[in-house]
């Protein structure tokens, strides 16, 4: 049985191959409206997202199949210290499938270590939300032909935007990718990025803070949001914020073909006055998501039978320190840990990514 | 395309259309239970109201369709500032239709702007609530068989209570109908109303605030609530709450073939006892709202070729100062008013319908 | 037409027979998947409870039916101050069974007496959770294969335990049945439930301290949690709550068909350890409880012709003080009570079943 709780869990061959099928039920939806007939997808939202969770509901229905749930967790046995693990136990006897939002990192993979059933990721914590990855590349791929080959530029906050580390993952595997980080000093793309991901592909890439500037070389624009709590100094905020405001004006320097995506939902960080140019494609990004979702969950329910990705080693003698980890709350957890560089001893815990390094011997 | 924001976009003569489907969805529901198999509605609620939402759901289920959507705003993404055209947007990428709760005059007409499918306004604000009109009038015509000539009585909050101006608005299009107004002083239908639709269709009112004494002559009895909120003086609500309340005993003096309305939910403006006299019409009045969604998804539904109304001329000049318009919250969204007297000069927002009279020249 | 308000509502007879159908439905799910097609079940949750509304939810939608509803009070007309009669006649104009949790003891059995169309209670305050006691019921017959002749072993909180008293309800009509009730001093199981069920059916128990005392004996264990909350003496609950906690160590006397059971959510009252142990069947029980949930669903649509119970002869000249009932908050519902010992001149209230004990005469 397969989960997808890191969009490296999929091979670029995966991936193409959900493509492949979400431009499948594009073509010919009739095909598709009976297939999940008498399968319930259960939608565990331990916080809100309201566009996430419809546009799983939305994808299981155009399946034909239903739908149980919450939306937030106060409605959930977790108001009571139910554990994700027990959870997870408790809604396979209920669905056939889950998609899972969690405000702790990593909780959706505790729930797929312990469901009988596939479970998706539909965003945990900061860390990862690999649907909307699949959205992002489904955009891409229908508007571009192509991964290979691209200008990818990254705006906003880079520092803390999960869907940007996601895609940059995504993108990373791809021969002739190029990006250019456009953000504030403040919200740059950390480090442990630039080096565990970019670097190891070897992937070129630049940074700046000027947006008009960067413009012209873009075949995508990837815009984020630049929250204001994110900033030490609020006048240092209220000085920039414009910069990173998409206007037509900004726009004039723009490739004719240029994609402009965003994960929604916006603020201000794309003037309305942009939606009616052909180059914008984040509402095209939002279907795309739903039919990215169809084919997923046609993939997990009819890969029941497949063996999940071979297990790792793993190391239980460290601790995680990442307060935000699941590992922190779920009760009888066992801390884990896996090794991603045997030469330097970085281990990463395996719930949360965090990094520890084994010092001595 | 065509959608439901305020009960004057459908004539008399497409509410009967939609009164003739209702009675015979009655006769023959088997007839209709495959009419929606295949679409979604979006059960948009950012504020609650259990019946209307679920009303519109048994609809959709009726209809052999299914549901998406939330039933308050802290669980959708407006929590994080979206805007009412981006979620019409985005959920036009998820659904067939949309029924629309929003706490702002005007929410639903924007979505309706900015969506790609029929929007139909389940209540906005202090503003409007079509769909409650289309369950009273229901009620009336299978009740009464007709709406002209009857002798309508509204009694209790005609000052706040949305049913009771779109109710007015409705029957006043009608022939021989005559209001009677019972209310105590300070919960009087507004002047506007009384000029701008019982004036302009020459409709006969009288007003009293003696609910006894203005039974004998109704063939209609629409009772509302009175909320203790709306007195300055709390002693004058307790001098006057009992007047209001309906009994059997002040029932005597009634035709016998009174039909009593209500738009639930009741608190205690009519007593328990009231329920088993075969007058009481309000519990069908919600089996009848129930068969006039189907009715109105079905319309809808069918209209999507269809032509919007032609669109008035519209002034982009002025500014609306309600406070609960969404005017003054959404993004980006312009000023719009159209001229509703060029005489006296009276514009209203497009969004509110707030008045704004142009001065000198 | 019958609801289930009380396992005691369903006889020894009539409970094998949801047994034997929830049996059936395991054996041949195929032959239920269309059932319910074109029916709704409403889920009114005025408290949330997501695993028994989930369960529900499964339920009717393997049978083919849908599921309109609410997860909490905060959503619902409830919260504008609608009685939960009018409710109940709200819904049946919506849905063809109703399943309802709410805080207030009786609220369901008013539900009931309102309704035109069945109600389930699914949990009413303290009072009774009947679907928790089928799903219980069902497993024990799925691993012991009878009900008589049993050694039921109750832990933790007897005292405060609404799934326990019903068990002990439904149990104590067969013969051979012996209860050990296992729990601190301060969580004993109330007098009036020896007095009231084990005395009259003659049902032996022995009361103990000592969970690993009381192991070998037992066929059945049913474990509870215990909550702080309940100890007025905070180091009371820290001594003692290690002992109420069922590890694999405690089990290593227990016997090697020991059936153990939890009405779920569990925090740490029984170790994630014991999971592993094929003895540990409360997992199974949930899916048992989905099972019996669609077996009374099909058994509550086809007895809608069915005449209720005959009605028992009723006192409405005492008065309930118990603060949770329904008659405290619903509007004009008159008080009612059932004379369960005549000689001894016991009434109990019939929404809570609270004692008035009639002096003098």
């Amino acid at each position: 049985m397969r989960s997808l709780i890191n969009i490296l869990d999929f091979s670029p061959e995966e991936l193409q191959q959900l493509i492949d099928v979400a431009n499948d039920i594009i073509a010919h939806p009739g095909d598709y409206r009976e297939r999940c007939r008498g399968k319930k997808l259960a939608t565990l939202f331990f916080e809100p997202s309201t566009r996430t969770r419809l546009s799983f509901e939305a994808a299981m229905y155009e399946l034909g199949g239903n739908v149980i749930g919450f939306s937030e967790a106060q409605s959930s046995s977790a108001a009571k210290g139910e554990s994700v693990a027990d959870t997870a136990k408790v809604i396979s006897c209920y669905a056939d499938i889950i998609a899972m939002r969690h405000p702790r990192d990593g909780a959706p993979l505790v729930a797929a270590m312990n469901a009988s059933i596939p479970v998706i990721n539909a965003g945990d914590g900061g860390h990862n939300h690999p649907t909307q990855t699949l959205a992002d590349l489904l955009t891409i791929y229908r508007e571009k032909g192509r991964f290979d080959r691209l200008t990818v530029g990254l705006c906003g906050d880079l520092k803390y935007g999960r869907t940007v580390h996601s895609l940059i993952s995504a993108l990373s595997r791809y021969p002739g990718v190029r990006f250019v980080l456009i953000s504030p000093e403040e919200l740059k793309l950390p480090s442990y990025v630039k080096k565990e991901v970019l670097a190891v592909h070897g992937i070129p890439y630049e940074q700046t803070e000027d947006l008009e500037a960067a413009m012209p070389a873009l075949d995508i624009l990837y815009m984020t949001r630049i929250q204001r709590e994110r900033f030490p100094d609020p006048t240092e905020y209220e000085r920039l914020k414009d910069s990173y405001i998409l206007t037509p004006e900004k726009l004039k320097a723009a490739k004719e073909d240029l994609c402009i995506l965003h994960p929604l939902p916006r603020v201000n960080e794309i003037s309305v006055a942009v939606d009616k140019d052909p180059r914008a494609c984040y509402f095209k990004q939002v279907l795309n998501g739903k039919y990215m979702r169809m084919a997923l969950i046609l993939r997990l329910l009819e890969g029941m039978e497949e063996a999940p990705a071979p297990e790792e080693e793993i190391v239980a003698d460290l601790i995680c320190d990442n307060p935000r980890c699941i590992v922190q709350t779920e009760q009888e957890l066992p801390q884990a840990f896996r090794c991603t560089n045997r030469e330097r001893k970085i281990f990463r815990c395996v719930y949360c990514e965090s990094k520890r390094i084994l010092k001595g011997e």
